[in-house]
């Protein structure tokens, strides 16, 4: 496996934003399972994922499949009361960081209860008023 | 690649529903995007799976990872007017059938809107009186 993605599943699980951070390209994309947009940029991308890791609960990768730099992680847990399945679609550069971060997820469900918990995490986080310009 | 990871990706995407079915182990399960239930068996399976098929638009397959028995296929596509991201998790058993079949996607609202139309397409199948307990 490559070290990127084994450093990264040691810490995005738990929302360590400070040690995302130094995985992620300077022009990473960040592309969310909730919305048809795309957050861009190392801070804003850091931001969101340590959010997006205090909101998962129970987090757990299951199977790891990809080489080179391309590789997808699945994982499942709970948001809230409800149960999660997803998967980290990872794009790695030459330099070995990650600079596209794609995560598809289901069910349904699920996504809108996460729809709901990642508004009130980033409306509690007030570097999101800078980072507004990094949704493109 | 897998030659049923191949076959697969040939039909699928097609909704060719009787090409799907030899491609299912007796025992299949699909776990579906919208919602937290799983269809069990060939026929129901590669039914809901046509359906799937023939609802997408512009389907296209991205990224192939994998090996083995463990596959995780990334695709786009449209449902109506909306764009969709997803993945194929497949398992396949030691036949080299598929024994698993599970889907995560985005965006929600593009989700939202396959789970209305899977449900016009399966509401007009009177084949899904009888397969209503393949839905567990």
């Amino acid at each position: 496996m490559h070290p990127t993605i084994s450093q990264m599943m040691a810490v995005v699980a738990e929302g360590r934003e400070d040690e995302i951070a130094p995985l992620l390209a300077e022009e990473v994309q960040f592309l969310p399972p909730t919305y048809w947009k795309t957050w861009v940029g190392r801070a804003p991308v850091a931001a969101v994922l340590g959010h997006v890791g205090r909101v998962f609960e129970g987090f757990r990768y299951r199977r790891v499949m990809g080489q080179g730099v391309d590789w997808a992680l699945e994982f499942e847990c709970k948001i809230g009361a409800l149960d999660a399945v997803g998967v980290d679609l990872i794009t790695l550069d030459e330099a070995g960081l990650i600079v596209r971060f794609e995560v598809a997820m289901r069910p349904l469900k699920s996504v809108e209860a996460l729809r709901a918990a990642m508004n009130a995490a980033v409306a509690g986080d007030a570097r999101f008023l800078a980072f507004r310009s990094a949704l493109q």
